[in-house]
């Protein structure tokens, strides 16, 4: 019953199998082997065109170095309160994108709106120099709040930032759940609504480390390699990256895994709303559940075995909590089992 | 007969077991899991003190994020003209050492001499502001000219280091290698001649990407769990490193592995010098050899199916190369085989 | 009747001479002449303890400057949402302080409050390596809206600061213009109430180009002048800054002009309220004027003569401003006259 | 008799008048005011073409912000062992130019030569990304050894640059000085020879902080006003910076200043090489002039009033300094007169 985060789960076995295979044998460092040769292939026919790949260790390596590609001095990225490159990310943007800003923008569940980025991007008119200059969108697909952004959304979104000649980035740390969830093919998820830039995550869906940074527009890559060597994460055995995204893009493995963390979150929140014992904070259709337990209940269901967050974004406020609640945040994985879920519900019951 | 580079070979199967083995189960993201703690003891252990150890994924990550452990503004780290973190890591050092630059040292054989390192500290007179401020001196062992400093030698550069309130770095992407062939332990080869901060790889001797900074002062560590989360180098699944750091060093795994590539890299010396075919640079005594082929041997070579580089440095025109000839690099690994040796001495033969 | 700002009027009589006076003779090159150690001397005697004090050519060299010394990997620095190192720096504290972020605190008429303080300090618990560091928190003296914050007002919030370690910043870019208004001792304002680190300037108030970043603890100057160096900011013939600080701080020339903007800015509120044809937008006590026009009311302004600036801030959609209406900003500075602003006074009142 | 520098004199009569004058008006702020365009057509005249020009406090920031308008990821600058920008800016390319790195290059005289370009270029195959990729070259004129580069030398240099797309920069502290010797126009020594960028210094030639960044592309000047405003470059009365360059352009001002401070060197070194008691270290044909002494001689300078410095460089061990002998750096200004040569030979005679 551990539902802390997806990236406590272990790995597909798929994923294991494949980085033994590659062990056997000798193969090109640096990304020059037949195995990076082949997921670069596998990348551009997952999502129906040709685009630029650079494998890193982090999604924390990917993000940033995303918005390097578009960075310009005195650059500004805007993306959501509750952004992960914000909160979680230790200043990772500014060090790898020659100091850019992040100018956050609020928004209900995790979600930033058309009009709000409207009003952002007015705050910097072209030209003005005290200001600084904008350089990007960013959006996170699954949101930090476990929501998923629409393909109209995204387009509604990435249409207003072209507009302003900014680029627009995906933070796809759980690319593939929000993917089972639209049931969107990879193109409609991104460049055909406007994506320019994605990070695209393996890690919390089976694999051990293996994120991606794509580039729709190669206009975009040309500095890309230096920027990912000067920032240490072109790995000299890159090949072990691409063996996992070889397993991973192979027969569906990636969609299955996360049809399965998809199905258990839901799973949990049928069963928790059926409970009568909690509610959810919000709706999320995604593999997160973020749930409102007193913290007595919390304390409880650790107790029994359960692993799992407390949870801290900007409007926790306007959520009506009563006293002693808080929200929790669960998170079902590619190993989560119906039992795991069943068996954390039966807890919830006592 | 595969000779680029250690970083060409695949992994040990201790290593792939280890990954295998971690997959199966849950286990605390960003170094909080069971197997993170334990891999951290191993360190203290193998170097006979309290440590400070970070994983990252890259050798140029632990570099890095060495010299900005101890970086200062204007700061300024003395290193050899050959040194991989001015020659092959793209600028990584002023990344993350807040924009540090390198100063060279010139030198033979890939090692920094005692007067020339005084020499360079001369050139700072402490407080004043134009030239910057020295932080660190910088050797690599094994060094780039696949010579080893031995234990006096690193003392006699520490000491003047020592002197000048200058910190001491070891890059040791191929610390085994010179382990076994000084004999020494790992305390004498590093804090006990004076080394402060260790990049400590893995990779190149059978991991699949498995590298430490290790700090023997752990003053000095105060601000590097910031600095790694920010470089993109905390992995969240950072067990699958330390899982690989667990196997490498128990039973004296990594010892004998790079015992294997040293012992095969002198298979390949004694048998070029006796085949008077070709003759050595240089002397080495770890697991890489230097040697002179004319360009057509090379070319033959290779039509024949050995693998290796032509190598580039300083100094290159002090060796007396006749018309035709160039210096080539051949490195043995854990996975190289006396056979692969015999083989290739043979077409030389031929 | 230039309202503009009092960056836009010249430099008063006295600092001329003195540059005069400097540019006949030979002196030391990078702050070792004899007027610069006399400056920094008057330095001392004006906030009655021994400083460290550092000229540069603008304040938000002063500003980036301030926040480099206290920076740490991760950092992150609070202030005001409206502060001007968020919206008119174009980036200068992350350049400066590797990469440091600015997490902005809301609060009506651009001062912080201390609960917000609070609050937004809470986000960052010690030793959470993802959200990165707290380092310092910079308050505004002017504000950017005018207002001054009360020494009880700013005790408060460095007493918060300090509890959890953080330095405490006082952007004075209208330090005069505040000291005037609370009659109170630079020593007062600044380190009696906790202010570790000021920019103090000049520029605004008569200077040509005067500012310096005056720090309270000499343990924080360490490094300032490498990070001087390297900014660019340490002028060869600095003895020309000195001058002018060495004119403007003897026989109280710097508080005699503070007063006049300030008079001339009461004089200026007085007027328009006793108008009927405008109100103002909220209290002002120093130099400069918000005031609400209609966007005909002040292309009129402007038509007969007048210059001065629309003006954007945070909540200014609280303000309720009726349709066609508009704030606007009208600096008085050491060069305005009571004509100037009883000029403007009649064309208002026409 | 003060030969420190150029920048211990003080400043030009005209040049204080030219601020007095600008002091008594208003003037738009951040380089909007009439001043500022009309200096901005000045340079375009003196250098007979368009031209870009963003004014800043020193020579430092200047070359931190040509370099950094050409900065790319990974970005290597070429320049002298003993460049200003490498010896005596304690790492400020790094900072302006998100880490840049500076490649040395050894040359008699202060000089690069062509060969020894090429070869420093072929260390940077095009897309060798762990090496890092080349942006530009950097040549000084008057260079750090007092001496000065033919046309036809600067030619061969950038049509070098030029074959392999790097920008070609000149920091031209003592632009003038060299301009006066050469006889040439400053079209003739920059864009007609290959410059693209240029620090064109005024302070040491009789201004107090005027220095020039000037560039002969527009296409590389897009980002220069983010970069300067987030260096704290952009002065708020950015109209005294153009007051000074107004006058010191008008009427050969700059050019006079400049020939008398070459005929007062010359003056000096005839004087001293007349005089048997000291010899030159090399021949220096603008304001600066290199003598060896004996240590014991310097002191009694010294001791009669003489004010110079102990100079070092690279190579001083290839010029067959006697025992006690030193070489010292003796530079005339525009405020040097022939008594002060006068007294000081007399004193040298003794």
């Amino acid at each position: 019953m551990n539902f802390s985060s997806d990236n406590w789960a272990g790995a597909a076995p798929q994923i294991i199998n494949a980085l033994a295979d590659e062990a056997g044998r000798y193969g090109g460092a640096y990304g020059s082997s037949d195995t990076d040769a082949r997921v670069e292939k596998r990348f551009c026919e997952i999502f129906d065109r040709d685009v630029a790949m650079f494998l890193v260790g982090t999604g924390t390596a990917a993000n940033g170095l995303a918005l390097a590609a578009v960075s310009r001095p005195g650059g500004v990225v805007l993306c959501h309160t509750d952004s992960h490159m914000e909160v979680d990310e230790c200043g990772a943007i500014a060090l790898q994108a020659d100091g850019a800003r992040l100018r956050l923008i609020a928004g209900d569940n995790g979600k930033m709106q058309p009009e709000n980025l409207r009003a952002a991007i007015d705050a910097f008119p072209v030209g003005q120099v005290h200001a600084g200059q904008l350089t990007a969108v960013s959006l996170t697909q699954v949101s930090e709040a476990g929501t998923v952004y629409t393909i109209d959304h995204i387009r509604a979104l990435s249409d207003i930032a072209h507009e302003h000649g900014l680029a627009v980035h995906m933070d796809g740390a759980r690319f593939a759940n929000a993917l089972v969830h639209l049931g969107a093919t990879p193109a409609e998820m991104t460049w055909k609504a406007g994506i320019d830039l994605l990070s695209f995550g393996g890690t919390k869906n089976g694999c051990i480390s293996a994120e991606a940074l794509v580039m729709f527009n190669p206009d975009l890559a040309t500095q890309l390699p230096y920027l990912r060597m000067r920032a240490g994460h072109l790995f000299s055995k890159s090949r072990f990256l691409s063996a996992q995204f070889d397993a991973y893009l192979a027969d569906g493995l990636w969609l299955g895994l996360a049809a399965n963390a998809n199905a258990m979150a839901d799973r949990l929140r049928v069963g928790l709303e059926a409970s009568n014992r909690a509610r959810l904070a919000w709706p999320t259709p995604a593999n997160e559940v973020f749930a409102i337990f007193t913290t007595e209940q919390a304390r409880q269901l650790r107790a029994a075995g359960a692993a799992f967050y407390e949870w801290n974004f900007s409007g926790k406020d306007t959520l009506g909590l009563l006293d002693g609640e808080d929200v929790f945040r669960l998170v079902a994985s590619f190993a989560t089992s119906a039992d795991d879920i069943d068996r954390f519900l039966d807890i919830v019951a006592e």
